[in-house]
């Protein structure tokens, strides 16, 4: 399988790529919107590369989905997309074999296909949400039906504040971008945006600081807790809040060392951007048998 | 593969099986000691299935250990095995290949091979201490070197009581019975063993009571987290405290629910106080390449 399509469907984005040997060799990216749009930019991609129909499709999407129907479930961020049978439209476009799965899950099998290529690490996207892939003796853990690696949804604080997944305390609640958002309303009188609050932070500007360090404290927490359970040689991070992870890194990486007696070494993504979209143009590589 | 031995050695008592597709056809247990009394047991129970030789031999243990030399590493409960290379020892003796493995993790092992065989599970001893092993997609999850499945050692209280393993609030710090006989200690002003304080909590007896649901609560919440992180089908659990899960368990499984998405079967394992004996055994057709 040389001639791939990878589609990763962002909150914002589409991204589809064509990909030989984790090259991209042509690509277009739009707005998101819905199906349509995918089965036309895929369309224009094969043209540029010359490629009369590709071997196989991946698609990534942030949304719940079941990987075994294809098929994204109640998407809020996603409307056109909600209850799409994505695998079903795209095979019969294309005549080839199309998977679905996961977008955290996805960028695990970019880094296990095309990007640190380790056997054991984990995958964390620090983000406005926190998702995650786990990939143990160089296989995808997928879980009994595609749901795992939901680092963002393990629960930190018993009586910590809610998250958007109707529990309270997950660490995407006490760490993830649109929640330092809300604690900034809350603390500080003003919803700062994660990345103006981080900036504001290294500043030394102390309400934003204590907010980055709480943050931070709990991300480490979580990758303990994941270290401790999956002992990875590697933990590998992506994602907006990587881009200070300068300033971040060594804080979260304290925290890591306090809770864990596992010392997996710790690296930002070799793919950038591009993880996603490489992921799900190599899942069908991946793809378990569900 | 059919001739196997286990060989289950524990903080007390060691336990070795002659094994044949998962029934035990002869077994001899007595007091840990060393490696000699290992030797002088295989060899009976040999003689006692009229075996020449096995087909390989599976050894589990409860310390920190390399999978890999097959060495036993700094056993404060073991001292006789302290730093010996049980595998070359008993490759020697037997002239058959020898495996070893994290006791937790075969136990893990023996659901997979004998008990309920599911494909994605975790299995998790609570006990004394707090053990693990994780089962994903029908292959065991072992870490980087062998270390993975430490449910025992995530943390869940920064702030919480000391661990035996150096660091603050792990779950068997909150839960294991060891733990909870210090809490009843300090709390309670009497050392009070967990068994006795599980059957005072059934009464009623407030103080008692109180312990054991905050070690339910922290058990649910690892149970949550490990559920979120890797969706397995199935939880499986063993060790002294299942004697009493008609009481336990809805405490514990009421902390699942509320702080997971995700709801696996949780069942007791199948294979009562031999699943580290049959584990052991199926180690052999289970190791990993390291």
């Amino acid at each position: 399988m040389e001639r791939l399509i990878g589609v990763d469907i962002g909150g914002t984005r589409t991204r589809v790529g064509a990909v030989t040997a984790g090259r991209i060799l042509a690509r277009k990216e739009f707005p998101t919107r819905g199906v349509a749009e995918v089965r036309l930019a895929i369309a224009e991609v094969l043209r540029a590369v010359g490629w009369e129909r590709p071997d196989a499709i991946g698609v990534g999407a942030p949304a719940p989905l079941d990987m075994r129907q294809g098929r994204i479930l109640q998407a809020p961020n996603l409307p056109h997309w909600n209850g799409v049978n994505v695998v079903e439209e795209l095979r019969r476009a294309f005549s080839c074999p199309v998977y679905l799965g996961n977008d955290a899950n996805c960028a695990a099998v970019g880094e296990l296909a095309y990007g640190w290529q380790a056997k054991d690490f984990v995958y964390v996207t620090w983000s406005t949400g926190i998702g995650g892939g786990i990939v143990a003796g160089g296989r995808v853990v997928w879980g009994a039906t595609g749901q795992a690696g939901e680092i963002g949804h393990i629960p930190l604080r018993p009586d910590g504040p809610r998250c958007n997944c109707g529990k309270q305390g997950c660490l995407e609640a006490l760490a993830g971008g649109a929640a330092l958002r809300e604690r900034a309303r809350e603390r500080l009188g003003q919803p700062i945006p994660a990345k103006e609050l981080v900036e504001r932070a290294r500043k030394g500007e102390p309400g934003p600081l204590a907010l980055a360090e709480e943050a931070c404290a709990a991300m480490g927490q979580g990758l303990a807790i994941v270290a401790e359970l999956l002992e990875p040689e590697m933990i590998i991070l992506g994602g907006g809040f990587t881009a200070s992870w300068d300033f971040l890194g060594p804080k979260v990486l304290a925290a890591l060392a306090r809770w864990s007696r596992v010392r997996p070494r710790v690296e930002l993504t070799k793919l950038g951007d591009d993880v996603g979209l490489l992921g799900a143009a190599a899942l069908p590589l991946h793809f378990p048998a569900l």
